[in-house]
């Protein structure tokens, strides 16, 4: 039996423990959005810290970061071997109203096959996957086929602030000759994804103001400018009649769709049905001419999350008002042009009476994989050996700042192989995790670390042993 | 000395009291559209009863509501006089973030000649007027001048249910041949206001739903109906880019205002500037080609109090969005009429993929005194008496539901003179009272419930007396 076979046999036996180690991980409430979980995520930081070296790497840092640690875990008992860059994220996103779950966010519930949690899918089970692989290849073979860098993020659901700044200094711990992510899907059990591109995301808040304070909606109705209304015309405007986006050359740097690209989606992706099943919607809406999946894939997006006013519930014309967007960006778009686009939009439509101010909370441009590296070969390597077939290659509508900025600022290959599924409900209330995801995610973790150990050469930017 | 300048005097020297008991009576937190104050609500209408004994009333009784009790208090001392009904309420309009108060809402404080609390001006302070007035005639001549009924509302910020469901049914403790109610402004110190016209209302709340669940926003945005888009689009076609509404009939039934009216309002009303000057914006915005005193009493309004989602600042489509108007009416609208016309406005623009309701919170029709009524007189006769002045006859902007229907129902003519001022913050953070105005609002009531006594005739609808 070969070292991959013993691991996985490992893997196997101890599939409870790295549940039970799921469990515990879910119980952190890590919303890194809010900032009274500071100490939660701090607490998170320190387990995982703990549970990295318990599962056999030493050389374990938990580093401040700007909202949320960041934890790593090194071994480089490989010279002469790649360094993989395994990153996953340990926050979660803000659980919404409670009233929406079916059981507590933060204590997991087991359902039939699934493990219902916030973070369940996005990040924290894909994250365990990796953890058990370390350990499954560490407890048997005493070493791992790479050197490995282990990242850990605590920040990735608003934006990786600490990170993002890292890649673009050349912080050293962040040197590698590939990336693996898993937080990504598959098109169903047993069907693994190659991730091919990501949409880059702006996420901004636009605030009005009118009057100086909530005034009585009869004595001021009618003569005052209404942020609100305000708030709904100047959004309303972000989208023509038909769903297109109205803001001047928003389209301009989006990439035409190849025929031949167009061709292999509809064989290849999700159909209409598939797509919007679980949104449970009838029809779906957006820009004309284009598949829902390539309206989430390779059209740019601008997704009103929110609306909100200082009137709650009183009879006022509300002295404020406000929205929240994501803006979801393909190739060629750039965070500051389309922030920029859209504030020019605003700005001219302002009505009089009302002051406005577009906050850009978080920036990150699209991702696309180059189709010639090495990790596309090394990832149907693994897919062939644990799923008897190869990663279905597809772009996806979602976005990780961390791999942009890599792939943008440091050139970095990254194999985006996850094990979530399109009904796992990520970012939504009774979000879950397909259990035989974990594990066959976890021997998939296993069979890549040593495929890309063969297929991926080593360069120069990487491995801190040589520099020294 | 006369009987009222004996009431004056006692008053004068009873202000302290009055004082304490307004003190008392800001402390219950009365907000009635909060289903968390019902005990508050309960606590303070019993406090109200027994306060209402001690000023002298003997016959008090406290009503079960819908939403709060209803608190009565009857002296039916003078057969052969008129009865007149005094209506005012306890419940307050909620708090909006406490940030923006610079003192507890609901410990009042005192600050030169103000008072700041919630409900200080809107309507505990004016209610407290009324008391001290009684208090004052019964201590002094132990008698009133008239036959009263006090009749105190525990739901007037929302919409009075249960008295507007007693004056259709024609309940027998609000039989009078006038009503006195004191819940509007003055011009500003010393310059009495008869309010002539109130604006209706209707409440409205229009959902929007869409997906089943709040979905991630890279999955899925763009490619399904976002319900806050959709609301913002229908939002913002209420009204047209000049600030005129854009629902279809929805002037049809509102009456020119005469030249005669428009050159007396350019004389009499606020200007501009005074009109706008609290609300601290530079310009006026409104329907063209009126004065913002125009526009918020002779024109009616489509107020959007709030904007909210289901969102919470996660990065989803949303699963639901919704819009709560404050539609102001003038006459000749009927609330049904024109909730069925802006039903019609956002149904036939309802986007694909989007299921929307509007539900009818609360709704009352406007109000327009007589000119030629007995009440005016009596009004003017007080108010030179105590102000040494006619009262300015104006209408205005605001709405109270109970007296458009008694005098829709009962055609009860309705004195309305109170004692707020354009600066109280009503409905707003920091509201205040300028106490002066309680203690001369005070000596107005002991005057005009004399007035009234005089030049007011019995009618066969008022006295239980008559009847028994």
């Amino acid at each position: 039996m070969d070292a991959a076979a013993e691991a996985v046999r490992h893997a196997r036996a101890h599939r409870g423990r790295t549940l039970d180690r799921l469990t515990r991980l879910l119980r952190y409430p890590t919303v890194s959005a809010d900032p009274r979980h500071a100490k939660d995520m701090s607490a998170c930081a320190t387990w995982l810290a703990r549970t990295l070296r318990r599962i056999g790497l030493a050389d374990v840092t938990v580093y401040r970061g700007r909202v949320a640690p960041v934890v790593t875990g090194v071994w480089q008992g490989r010279p002469g071997r790649p360094t993989v860059l395994v990153y996953g994220h340990y926050d979660v996103q803000p659980t919404g109203p409670l009233s929406a779950w079916a059981s507590d966010p933060f204590r997991s519930a087991r359902v039939g096959p699934h493990l219902y949690a916030r973070g369940a899918s996005d990040d924290k089970g894909q994250l365990m996957a990796h953890l058990a692989a370390i350990e499954a290849w560490l407890a048997t073979a005493g070493s791992l086929p790479v050197n490995l860098r282990l990242v850990l993020d605590g920040e990735e659901e608003i934006g990786s602030p600490t990170l993002i700044s890292a890649v673009s200094r050349g912080w050293p711990p962040l040197a590698a000759d590939v990336a693996f992510v898993s937080d990504t899907w598959m098109l169903r059990p047993g069907s693994p994804v190659l991730v091919t591109g990501l949409r880059g995301a702006v996420r901004a808040r636009l605030e009005l103001s009118g009057p100086a304070t909530d005034l009585h909606a009869g004595a001021f109705g009618g003569a005052v400018a209404n942020p609100a209304a305000a708030l709904a015309r100047l959004v309303a405007g972000l989208h023509d009649k038909t769903g297109r986006i109205a803001v001047a050359g928003f389209y301009d740097r989006v990439r035409t769709i190849a025929g031949k690209e167009r061709d292999r989606l509809a064989r290849a992706a999700p159909s209409d049905a598939v797509m919007l099943g679980p949104a449970q919607v009838t029809a779906g809406h957006g820009e004309p001419g284009f598949s829902a999946f390539e309206r989430v894939t390779h059209r740019p997006a601008i997704v009103v999350t929110n609306l909100s006013g200082s009137g709650q519930g009183r009879a006022v014309v509300p002295a404020r008002a406000a929205a929240d967007l994501n803006v979801r960006l393909v190739a060629d778009q750039e965070p500051a042009t389309v922030a920029q686009a859209l504030w020019r939009h605003f700005r001219v439509r302002m009505p009089p009476g009302v002051r406005g101010r577009l906050t850009i909370m978080a920036g990150c441009p699209p991702y696309t994989l180059d189709p010639c590296a090495p990790v596309v070969s090394a990832v149907n390597s693994a897919c062939r050996k644990v799923y008897g077939r190869d990663a279905v290659q597809l772009p996806s509508g979602g976005s990780i700042p961390f791999v942009s900025m890599l792939a943008a600022v440091r050139r970095t290959d990254v194999a985006l192989c996850g094990f979530g599924l399109p009904d796992d409900r990520v970012h939504s209330a009774n979000e879950r995790l397909y259990l035989p995801n974990l594990f066959h995610g976890t021997e998939l973790c296993i069979e890549l670390y040593r495929q890309l150990a063969t297929e991926v050469n080593r360069t120069d930017q990487a491995g801190v042993s040589r520099r020294r």
